[in-house]
């Protein structure tokens, strides 16, 4: 029975995981923590949450497999897009979906993370 | 090459798996079975068939990685919650998203879930 | 650290991978190349894309096991359930869920797909 490890509870909820790694792979969720009226803002926010939960798993955005961007308004997308582009290791590029939903409150990004571990 | 299980299919289409395995990790769906206008009872509707799918292939709540929560109306949340918080293994929190999505017809609620298997 | 294999580039941003492996696991990406406005031949379109990257990855669609399918309208599920019919394998059947939600320009569908290598 291959052991799960979870770490952390969402920043907004008792009864949710923040990270949970199985068999070598993490998932990972974050929003930003500030809500501000800015996409580009909250996205480098939200991939700043990514990173800091990426490490306390002790593995780093060169091992993510996936992102899925869930944004508020498909208008912000290229927005989104500029964030990433500052963000993303260029040399370990990960499979993206980006699709337009309705979020929570003033939440205009959330993001879904699967990374390799590196052990 | 690692046997892929496949077990059941979709009670919508003969041509949608419903519960899929490999490499000790399975992934099911579920909506709710009544399709009634409470989003509360579709929500304790889909997790029982998440219950249920994940007894099928031998492993429960307490292994599972990640849910996916796909909710026709973002207002809904909160009745989604209560369900969620009566069922939910609180020693054992999954990774979350919900997103405000359209579904098919009736249905309120959709759920996408991994869990590790136990053996 | 078991090695991660990126393979492409996604052909509308220089930023994203196209198909991410890890663990005999892999996770693709794809849409309509030709943007008409028939959502059966972006469907068709964009399942043919499947089958090219899964292909370039040593696999097939034998060895799917999860398919989103992301449709920008509900309206058009039938449409697309009519192309994921002559496509699908019905030896082995993914896993699968259909949401509507925004996507980008006239993008009708994007998938999300992933699979088991064959090695």
């Amino acid at each position: 029975m291959a052991a799960i490890t979870r770490i952390g509870r969402s920043p907004y909820s008792p009864t949710r995981g923040r990270i949970v790694a199985h068999a070598g792979v993490l998932t990972t969720v974050a929003t930003a923590t500030e809500k501000t009226p800015s996409v580009f803002d909250q996205a480098c926010d939200a991939l700043a949450n990514i990173d800091r939960n990426l490490a306390e798993a002790g593995t780093n955005k060169s091992r993510i497999i996936t992102v899925m961007v869930y944004i508020a308004d498909m208008n912000d997308k290229p927005e989104f897009n500029r964030a990433w582009d500052e963000w993303v290791d260029r040399d370990n590029l990960p499979v993206r979906a980006c699709l337009g939903v309705d979020l929570e409150g003033d939440d205009l990004v959330e993001l879904v993370v699967t990374a390799a571990l590196d052990s």
